[in-house]
């Protein structure tokens, strides 16, 4: 069961009213890599998951994310307050002038945020992966719109809500990491097959490069796969041949 | 430049067609967590790619995805070949029957592929820990597929793809670890403040669960924030009395 | 700021799970006129309401909306527990069997919710107007899913979420009315032309259709619009014949 | 059987084409609250709405809104009319420039419209609240529209297109009279429990906000949902104490 | 200006409501082949439509589609009368059961109608070639459809809508003929490049497949681009050495 | 199975970036005319196409897209490569400021691509014809980028690309002539019924527009259906009366 104070998890003072730094803002209320996104992804994920202590983990900081989607939301009411008292403001924004000021589940160019923006789903592995996957979304827009704020009230609440997201990726990591699997990459139930350290090199131009992503022994580097094809019909170490 | 050759990347041979089970197949070619979901990402971000090694290594992969997406379109054939021989076949997958045999750029549940599924920009790490998370999807979702399949054919190839996603993990692990970010929350140019270890408790019942993702040293717990809220006004660690 | 407590709204007991059903109420979650819709919509509309006492109304019933969200996602889940458990159930719902279990961001349908179902923006008569029709849309769903449930406890909560539904309207209803617009048509600063009465019978069968909404001295009935047209080269009451 | 006629509902004189004004047009042209949403809304709600003469008005206003979408469309052609002529005008709006002149299928943004929009189904009184709720949006659109207007011939039609969207409230809400639910909350055949007249405070700050919409002896106020909860470990008045 | 008469283009007799042929039918109502895809088309086409006779032609289809897509949703009205009056006829269509009888605007899947379904803008020439593609989906949606009918009066209705689209795909025919467009593939203001008649052979097996479609002297066939290119560092016919 | 070679199929050079034109340019990776589109679509045919000569030419103009694709996409990269380096380059696309340099998989408006730009299925006529709609979209696009565009090096790319496109609707064209289906509206296994002559002129104005279209013996022209109906109680040449 939720419950609501008015005061925001951060306060919010906004010194000069910019619409066209809110419609940036929408990004992270009704976009992609948004805080809307962030907290529905958490909270859905809490139902299916099999360990009490993740579980807890991930409504704890999906009711956060709930949080900071509030102080977003707030930040862009302030930058939009003054939107109708003059045309100059308006232009800044068509966007706010049509649709009204505060905020609206849109991103910055208009598109109705979609749940196809959340990915989630059956394993807890896969989860905490899109979980860190979508805090580094997240704090990559932060560190776009506070490289763009000029109002100081702004920036200073950007600046903690970018620190929350590294906080978070921590807690997932740990998680990971408790489950064993922060830097083994399998998981579930079926072992893969012999081919699983197998680098095919497919997109060429005469100069490979190499490194600790396709480097022996941990891989099987195979320089010119069209080669192999050509030669044995198909790919060394699949099918009859591996 | 791209190139082609008709030699599929793994054989496939159905001996029994399943149109129920080629719809279910089609949310890894057209689903959220499908071959094309990955290829496209992976190329896309190759674009903005900073070092050349990674550059390469995210188009090699993204190339390898593309000739999956073939093998699950070839297997998608193959189980809906039949479609037109009888009612009994057709009846299995209305979504075939309206819209003809063959692969469609849409998932199991007749949704089209939208590029709201793709997660990358403007920053290496965070790339990478997308694809991640991609990586972990698609195997996801190839267990789930692989524990439903009967023909044998079927199951084989699922396998060998299902195993190509753990070592596409395997690689973009290596490469995180190249820039010391596989088990390192922070990255970018803003260094968090210092809010960054606190752990709020914000979905109570009374058994506060602690784990590795909540502990000290790394991590000051703060088990109740609305007290805390009440109390002071605001949350500690935020504002003046940080 | 959002604060979160284990216990749910309303006890939820599961008897009997059935992951078809499941999948019918992933409407109320994910869907058109889902508790998801609801919440937003409400929480979003009250950053822009100009009226305390109607803002707080907006912020009470949507964070209570959250709470049924939650209510809706523990029924799925129950429903769904034991989809791994054999193959019966796994058919009852492919959707599930493939996404995994508990709630997903989707309808009945497979179809991600979007915030284009989202009604709201720039005046409060507005918005109180899209709230009561949001929860009609609601409230028609959980009678059709009432009439369906055969599980006494499923039954049990989804009769108070329906009764939930009919409170919010009423308050919706007597908010409208203290602004004077529950029951007069026009809102906002500009005043109606003198067509504003008129009422075209534009779809003809040569039976018309009297009734309150067409009837003098209210309306205005132009009983054939095209013979009017033909005849004077445009309609009755605009133009320069108005 | 739909007819139709060259003369448009409205004429439409525009002096100064204004192809940014024209983006702003295309809200109401392939918009959420533009006269497509409005006409198929009507439109498919026609064909299971059992009562003829309920049925008869929503086909009327829904042919009179395509011939609003038809006027709409007229003055986005007549404000990009010159878009080819020069860099200048072109630059007003990228959207036509690349798109073409004349009105396309997308709102201001370039979102394309979607079904997602309309809200319809199953019972007349849902679908007549839905109908004002859609008209609401419609007029608070024009009203910003005419407000941005500099164009003396769009105004005028503006001001009409407004008008006629209160003429059909006026109509849907007499309707709606008719059916004895205009100022009633309930409708359908599920009678609400005793929960009914319970108001949750949900969000709190210390200073109650009370109105019409949360007073007794309509509504029976709860302040403080949370400390009921944990007091009793379930709200009053839902389960076996209500 | 519309108008709209109650008789149908064609009349409407089911004998045997069946919901689950009404869901195959949405796709003619609400899916991307459907009369709505057509009729809008067609309609937002004639807008920027330079020649008077052309721009005719779009307004006398589109407006009869918009009747066939009256036809079609009373196809689905009748098909699904019955839904209420007990479980079987439910069961045969859930997606009936949760939004109620007649038709809505998705397809057999559920999915919304969107405006990305439709195919114009700018130039006359391109929009008639779409208009041909148009038709030929909905006449291919059409065979499927009669071909999986078993009622004598929905059959006989949907052999004239087929037919229908055959006319229309006619007049297209004739209209782009009249331009000169129907066999000639260049239009527009561009003069290609003396790359035009370049045939790449890029999908390769060893065989080649030679036809009208790449045979000399209308094309320069290319039998192994990625031969060309790793022998003079680029594609012959392009850049430099054209 | 596919192959890679960095060089790209035409050398891209790019002396001026303009972010502001590389936004332009997503219309053509990442919209709804775009490369993506073209390419996906002609991929997607082969799978289901029967006819091994015109399965091979859509596989080699499908690889052909691809390489396009990239094509763009460097010209993206190229256009936005300096938008890091200071303020006014940033502040002509705010699009690429927010979500990082190079192309993304959106089009101009920041609309992601949807699958639902793709018309395929079930038939090579159908799937033909829905290609040479295809080519005309993106030919339409490439003529107004090319207008648009100010550096010579991007101008060179774009006029190359436009003329693949005109290459690509011959190819197309021949495969449909070769079918017998270029200037044959019908196709399939259903023949037209009697109406298939009629042309039914549903948008009048008194002013009778007459052209190949319309004209006897190919067609019958109806000059007032409304009055036809009228008259007799449905249409001429249908049901009964046909």
């Amino acid at each position: 069961m939720f419950f609501h104070r008015k005061e925001l998890m951060v306060p919010v003072d906004v010194k000069k009213p910019d619409p066209a730094y809110a419609q940036f803002l929408l990004q992270q209320f009704g976009g992609a890599t948004g805080e809307l996104t962030a907290g529905l992804q958490y909270w859905v994920q809490s139902f299916h998951c099999p360990k009490v202590g993740i579980r807890d983990l991930l409504q704890d900081i999906a009711v956060e994310e709930f949080s900071h989607l509030e102080v977003v939301g707030k930040l862009i009411e302030e930058h939009t307050r003054e939107i109708t008292k003059g045309a100059p403001e308006v232009e800044q924004s068509p966007l706010f002038a049509l649709r009204g000021k505060g905020p609206h589940l849109i991103d910055d160019a208009g598109v109705n945020w979609t749940a196809a923006y959340i990915n989630e789903g059956g394993d807890v592995v896969r989860d905490l992966r899109a979980d860190i996957a979508a805090e580094a979304g997240a704090r990559e827009t932060y560190e776009i719109l506070l490289d763009r704020a000029t109002d100081p009230g702004t920036k200073k609440v950007l600046h903690y809500l970018l620190t929350r997201e590294i906080a978070h990726t921590k807690m997932f990591m740990k998680a990971l990491e408790s489950l064993g699997k922060l830097t083994e990459p399998a998981f579930g139930n079926v072992k893969p097959d012999e081919t699983v350290n197998i680098y095919y090199h497919f997109s060429a131009n005469g100069a490979a490069q190499r490194g600790p992503w396709n480097q022996e022994p941990e891989f099987r580097y195979i320089p010119d796969p069209e080669k192999t094809v050509m030669e044995h019909g198909e790919l060394v170490g699949v099918g009859g041949k591996r």
